[in-house]
C-alpha cells in the first residue's frame, strides 16, 4: 500500500518509508508514528514490515509526579546518551492532553538542546481520543522506532495513575522519578510507584529534603518482598539542571539492561509486553467489526435495551459475541 | 448462584441481596458493589436482576483538578439533596489508586455529614488493579445503585485527563468544578474539560479571582460551536464550604435533566453508556477466554513470536480472533 508523505503529498511505499526511516530521515520516522496514530490502513503492512527489524532498542520509561523535573531529566539525559554515541528517540505521552504530535507541549521548546540533532527524535503522543488508547498505539509507535534503529527509546510520561502502570509495561527498564518538598513518601504509597520502578532518582538533589526522600524511598523498597536474586533497585541522586548525577544514571540503566540479559527477565518482560500489545490490537479490530454496519446496527440495538432495563449488559456481551 | 455474605459468611440468593438492597440495607448494596468489583461468577445473574429495576436515578458525575474542593463539594450537594428527601448514593472514583472499598480514601472522614444517614451510600472505587478497569465496573456499579433506588448517583473522580472522559460517559449530567488561583483557563483548555461539562462551577467563589474563572470559562464556553437548540452550558459560583449556591447548583441538576428528558437526549447518552458497557463486558469476556487453558497457550505462543520480531502484532490478533 502507498501511503502520502510530506507537504507535497508524494506518495511512497511502505517498505521505502521504513528504509528511509533506517537510513535517518527524520520525516520517515515521523509519518510511520503518525500512521500509527491515524490507524492507517496500511498499518497492518507497517507493522509486518518493521517486526523483523526490532529488539534492538533499550526501551527505558521515565514516570513521576508533575514538577519533579521530568523534561529536565530527560534533556539531560538525552545529553549523556549522545554524548556515548547513542541514538535516542523520546516518546512524550500525555494521558490528559487531546493533542498529539508535539503541537501543545512545544516538543522543541522542551529539548532546546536537541532539536537540530538528526540522531534525536523528539514526538508527543496524546492518549485522548485515540482509537484504542496509549494502550495500543504506544507499543506501535516504540516498535517503529525501535525499527528505525534508535538505540534507546525513552518513553516519558506524567504521572498520573494508571498511566505509570502503563508505561512501567511498556518499558524494559522504568525509571521513577522523585523531588523534595512534594510529599513523594505518601504520593509513592499512594500510586503504587513501588511497584514499577526499576531505578529511582531523586532529582533536585542539591535542594534540602532531598536526603529525606532517599532515605524513604530505600526504607520503602527494603519493607517490599522480593523473590531471590531480584534486581536490587537503587536509589540515585541527581541535579537534571546541572547534569549532575547522570551518568551514573546511564551506568545504572546499562546495569539494568544486563541484568534484564541475564537473568532472563528482558524476554519475559518483552513477550508480556506483546502479550498485551496482541490484545490491544484484537480488541481494536473487533470493536472497529462492531462499527461497521449490519454489526453497528445490532450493538445499537442491543445497547438501547440495555439503557432501557429491558436487557441486562452481560446477555448482551454474549449475544454480540455470538455474533 | 448464592453468594457469601456478612461476617459471619451466611449464604445469600442474589435475588434476595436485591430485595434487600430496595430495602434499604446498605450491607447488601456494599455487597453488591462488592461482587462487581471482585467480577464474581455471580455477577451475570446480578446484573440481570437489576436490569428491570435500573433508569430511575439520576447520574451525575463531578470532576475537578485536585485542590479544587470536590470532597467538600460532594458533602455539601449531598446535604442539599437529602433536604429535599432524595436518597444519595456517592461513588468516589480514585484512577490513581489501587485501593477500594473506601479503606484509603477514608470514606467516613470525608462524608463525616452523612456518615450515619440511611438514605446516604457512599462507596470508593478504584480503577487500578481491577478486571477491565473502571469502564468495565463503575457502569455496572451505577445500575446495582440505581436498581437500589437511590434518586441520585454522584460518581465522583479525581480530573486526570483519561478518568473525567470516562465520568462523562457514565453520567446523566457532568458537573465540571473549577475554583480560583489555580490557573484552571489553561488547565481546561488543556484538559479538553469544556467538552465534558453540563455544569460548570466555580467553587470557593468567596475567594479573589473567582470572577475571573468564571469570565475565563463562559468566554471559552461562548467561543465553542454547538448545534442549534443544544443545552446553555451554565458557570455557576459555590462556596461548598458554606454551602452557598449549593441549591442553585441542584436547581441547575434538575433543570438539565428535565431538558435530558424533553430533548431526547437522555435515551442518547444512556444507549451510548450502555454500549460501552456492553463493549467492555465483551471484551472482558474474551479477555478471560483467553486466560484459560489451552487459549492461553496459544496466546502465549503469538505474544513471544510478536517480542522475537517473528510476527507482527496485527498479524498475530487476526490469528486470535479466528480461533
Amino acid at each position: 500500500m502507498n501511503v502520502q508523505t510530506g507537504g507535497r503529498r508524494r506518495e511512497v511505499s511502505v517498505p521505502d518509508l521504513v528504509s528511509r526511516a533506517r537510513a535517518g530521515q527524520q520525516a520517515a520516522v515521523a509519518r510511520l508514528i503518525s500512521l500509527v496514530e491515524q490507524a492507517s490502513p496500511a498499518l497492518s503492512e507497517v507493522m509486518a514490515a518493521v517486526a523483523p527489524l526490532t529488539g534492538h532498542a533499550h526501551v527505558v520509561g521515565l514516570t513521576g509526579s508533575p514538577g519533579v523535573g521530568k523534561s529536565t531529566t530527560t534533556n539531560a539525559l538525552v545529553g549523556e546518551l549522545r554524548q556515548r554515541g547513542l541514538r535516542v528517540a523520546v516518546l512524550a505521552v500525555d494521558p490528559s492532553s487531546p493533542f498529539s504530535g508535539g503541537a501543545l507541549l512545544g516538543d522543541r521548546v522542551r529539548m532546546a538542546d536537541h532539536a537540530q540533532d538528526p540522531d534525536v527524535f523528539i514526538r508527543s503522543m496524546a492518549s485522548r481520543g485515540h482509537l484504542g488508547g496509549l494502550s495500543w498505539a504506544a507499543p506501535q509507535a516504540i516498535r517503529v522506532l525501535d525499527a528505525a534503529g534508535f538505540d534507546v527509546v525513552l518513553v516519558e510520561t506524567v504521572g498520573v495513575g494508571q498511566s505509570e502502570v502503563e508505561i512501567a509495561g511498556l518499558a524494559d527498564t522504568t525509571i521513577v522519578l522523585l523531588a523534595p518538598g512534594m510529599g513523594d513518601g505518601i504520593q509513592a504509597a499512594k500510586a503504587g510507584i513501588l511497584e514499577i520502578g526499576d531505578l529511582y532518582a531523586v532529582n533536585k538533589a542539591d535542594r534540602d529534603g532531598a536526603d529525606v526522600v532517599r532515605r524513604e524511598i530505600r526504607t520503602m523498597l527494603s519493607m517490599a518482598a522480593r523473590p531471590e536474586g531480584a534486581w536490587k533497585r537503587p536509589v540515585l541522586k541527581l541535579v537534571a539542571r546541572s547534569g549532575d548525577g547522570m551518568a551514573a544514571l546511564v551506568d545504572a540503566l546499562d546495569q539494568h539492561r544486563a541484568w534484564l540479559d541475564s537473568s532472563g527477565d528482558l524476554v519475559r518482560r518483552r513477550t508480556a509486553r506483546a502479550r498485551r500489545e496482541v490484545e490491544a490490537v484484537a480488541m481494536e479490530s473487533l470493536r472497529s467489526r462492531w462499527a461497521r454496519v449490519g454489526e453497528a446496527d445490532m450493538l445499537e440495538e442491543l445497547s438501547l435495551a440495555v439503557a432501557q432495563g429491558r436487557l441486562d449488559s452481560h446477555t448482551a456481551a454474549q449475544r454480540l459475541l455470538a455474533e
